[in-house]
């Protein structure tokens, strides 16, 4: 229980999303376009990934609630209290976020992606290639 | 490029898988049953998830080398070295493992579950619900 791990920013999204209440689920629904710049010291991680059509993007939340254990869901019409890791909320205990996005350009160490819910400047964490039969 | 971020397991695997060769892929494709205990302070945040089909495991490669920038995929014949993040390998800057498992069943602070790729003991750092609007 002492335990823990130490993760470092690869990068961080530029996009047009300044606030956490208009974030969740509006980028994939917006088909909105960001970019994500990964540092020089990782850019060689990104060989080969121009090749991919959609990417799993890996965001630090830095802005949730750790310490929330229940949560009323958004969206849901007389939804009640429920645990945080049966939701999407950004509040939990290890805030990490997980975006399906459509790979659009890599132009060096920046790759354009639409459909990415994240507000600007949020740190990138891990970039897996999305596989349908694993991910699906 | 000085910040990091503290992640804590919320729990751990139980499985059959005693070492990293034979875990990836193995897990979904042989279908091989797995638990995962949820430590007691965060087993509130699992409230009403024994209602989903299929949950997201966040885990914590704890075995992985993390300074690995490029890596010849596994599987792939022919296939040359290409950026870790164009890869699934547990070999990258954080190495935080994604495996989509099929819930079997919830017991208290004990998930079962089948598809798991993780070997035994493994820290789980994050679960989520599947969305498949969202995620696929």
């Amino acid at each position: 229980m002492s335990r823990e791990f130490h993760v470092y920013p690869i990068g961080h999204v530029r996009s047009g999303i300044v606030d956490m209440a208009s974030a969740p689920r509006q980028g994939r629904e917006a088909g909105l376009v960001s970019e994500i710049e990964i540092y020089p010291q990782y850019a060689d991680a990104l060989d080969g990934i121009a090749g991919r059509a959609r990417l799993l993007v890996f965001t630090w939340m830095d802005r949730a609630d750790r310490d929330m254990r229940k949560i009323v869901p958004r969206g849901i019409e007389g939804a009640g209290l429920t645990g945080v890791l049966n939701t999407r909320t950004p509040n939990r205990p290890n805030p990490i976020g997980l975006c399906n996005v459509e790979l659009v350009n890599v132009s060096g160490n920046v790759l354009t992606v639409r459909g990415l819910d994240a507000i600007d400047g949020t740190p990138v964490i891990d970039i897996k290639p999305y596989i349908r039969e694993l991910d699906e």
